[in-house]
């Protein structure tokens, strides 16, 4: 389903892109839970992560994976969680996000905002390890 | 590392189980955020996701799609939900989480309880869909 997300994919709206291939895109969540929260997206348009076909499901993963490495290797974090909620925009998105603690992946906090040059910054930061 | 979830591969702990292949378990979690809240693991012990060799993890990804498929076909909810977060026990868990809202996947959330009846109704009824 057409969503904000095809928009960005289209390139319409700016993102800070950290990573991208032919069927995959990351960029940083502006409505972040942490600094350099992402958001891995497939480009093609399915609404519900369960619902996309095995192999694209997992070259899906994949790329999550390798996103979640690099994070890992130059943000400040315990670890990177893992969430996908999808309730609220209706393409399929994993978040990850830099965790210290449980309570730093909770969806029901009040969402952080950063400085396009801090959101910048931390885009090059995670750009540079993957 | 060894944690209560190798207890629980090795048998010493019983659990809820509603899958089980050679590689991967998937079993109710007993402080579920939700009624058929299923937690899914490798049984190789390794503490962190993204450490998990490519091959492993992918596969660990397909069965969690498997179970979330069948948890789908027979709870009521909107979709299933996923969280990774991994600060507690240190072997790596995929969360499958009915969800009706965001808030359904908060884990500061107090943790629900179920009797055992009921765990094992909804056992059997995810058992029944995989």
């Amino acid at each position: 389903m057409s969503s904000i997300f095809s928009k960005i994919i289209r390139g319409d709206i700016p993102v800070f892109k950290v990573a991208e291939d032919e069927f995959h895109l990351a960029f940083l969540d502006i409505f972040p839970l942490a600094k350099g929260h992402v958001l891995v997206i497939p480009k093609k348009e399915i609404d519900y992560i369960f619902d996309i076909e095995s192999d694209e499901y997992l070259q899906l993963w994949q790329f999550a994976q390798k996103i979640a490495k690099g994070m890992d290797s130059v943000i400040k974090c315990a670890r990177i969680g893992v969430a996908v909620i999808g309730l609220e925009i209706p393409h399929a998105h994993i978040h990850l996000v830099p965790l210290q603690k449980v309570s730093d992946i909770n969806f029901d906090r009040p969402k952080l905002k950063f400085s396009d040059d801090e959101m910048e910054a931390v885009m090059k930061l995670i750009r540079s390890a993957i």
